[in-house]
């Protein structure tokens, strides 16, 4: 069975029926556990099997490409326990954002969220929290200091977890939330500016760390900012 | 209190005694709850406090830098539930990883583990799994299957969490065993590539990308890829 082999990466379970066809259960959907059977010809019987391997092929590969493989949201990450950071999530993130059990999300545009996005939150009970913070660029301008504080809020309020933090590209607006989460837990600066690099990449800003820098933590101290027992 | 302001992101607490004194908690050591109370002049009194604000400045500097700012170790990232990775941990990290409460390291090179690094595991109850990867360079020659294979099992076993993989840099090593557990978690392969460049950045390979493409995940298939619950 040379293709199952070099196939099977995208097989999930093999094992032989009564009559010696090799059972292939690779996606969900017609037996009474909710798994499509597809039976292909064993090496014992003297048929030519090459059409039922196109066949087994094409459901596979449908399946892989249409069904089984999931598609993070552009820069996904997780942050902590319960807490991820990505860009803007369309609909073919949906599910794989399903997989993440998310209660909240925190989104720092102030663009409205699409029609289909917002029926995803609903048919999901997730709840939205908009920062409407402007896309600035360099010069340094207007990070808004209380919007990204009252942001935080909501992201060290174990209630909301888990959650999702994006923006747009989930670079700038996204990278400044984080950082500030990360300064509120002690990261030292280089640790907290190199994180925001690794999204950021050659778009990163010098106004951008800085903001993180100045961000003042202190009346923040007294919210958890570990989640590791959560 | 213009000082205060500015340098409050340090600053825990700020209230006033009874004698109009404006109390600085900022660190961890003299009071009965354990705190440094450290007491500067406020703007009633007609003395020159610059003594003092000096006084309190370098007790804070001396505080954040040395005892409460934390260092993580280079290309330090969450992967998923009980999973972290990072470049090797040097003794500066070690307050940081106490932090995490590994229970496990995942360790892939052949060189052996430093003394210091040792003594930090055993006084953690660290248990190391080491798989002596060679940093290979390209062309492709030998990312070792077997290793990572058996480096995967050890990771999806969450008897073993939370735990840490890394390598030297947490580039390549470290980012094909990451990039192997996207591929039984189902990542479509861009989203794979693409967490692989964040960290390998200017120096991702192909042939590591390519490993990964190849990598059979099948017989893994069993194995739990979902952390969520645990």
């Amino acid at each position: 069975m040379k293709f199952v082999e070099k196939e099977s990466s995208i097989i999930k379970e093999e094992e032989d029926d009564e009559e010696g066809n090799m059972i292939v259960v690779v996606g969900d959907d017609d037996d009474d556990e909710g798994n499509m059977i597809v039976v292909v010809g064993d090496d014992d019987d003297d048929e030519d099997d090459s059409d039922q391997y196109k066949f087994v092929l094409s459901c596979i590969e449908k399946d892989v490409s249409e069904e089984d493989k999931f598609v993070p949201p552009l820069n996904f990450s997780m942050v902590d326990y319960g807490i991820y950071r990505s860009g803007f999530p369309d609909s073919s993130n949906f599910r794989f954002l399903q997989t993440l059990g998310l209660r909240s999300i925190v989104y720092l545009c102030p663009e409205p969220y699409s029609e289909t996005n917002v029926e995803f939150l609903n048919s999901n009970g997730i709840h939205l929290f908009q920062f409407g913070i402007d896309g600035c660029k360099e010069p340094f301008v207007n990070i808004p200091e209380e919007a990204i504080r009252e942001a935080l809020k909501v992201v060290l309020d174990i209630r909301n977890h888990p959650l999702l933090i994006h923006c747009k590209r989930g670079k700038h607006r996204t990278g400044c939330l984080v950082g500030c989460l990360r300064k509120l837990q002690r990261w030292c600066f280089s640790s907290v500016f190199d994180e925001y690099q690794r999204f950021a990449a050659h778009k990163a800003r010098v106004s951008d760390m800085r903001f993180m820098e100045m961000f003042d933590v202190s009346n923040l101290r007294h919210l958890p900012a570990s989640f590791n027992q959560t």
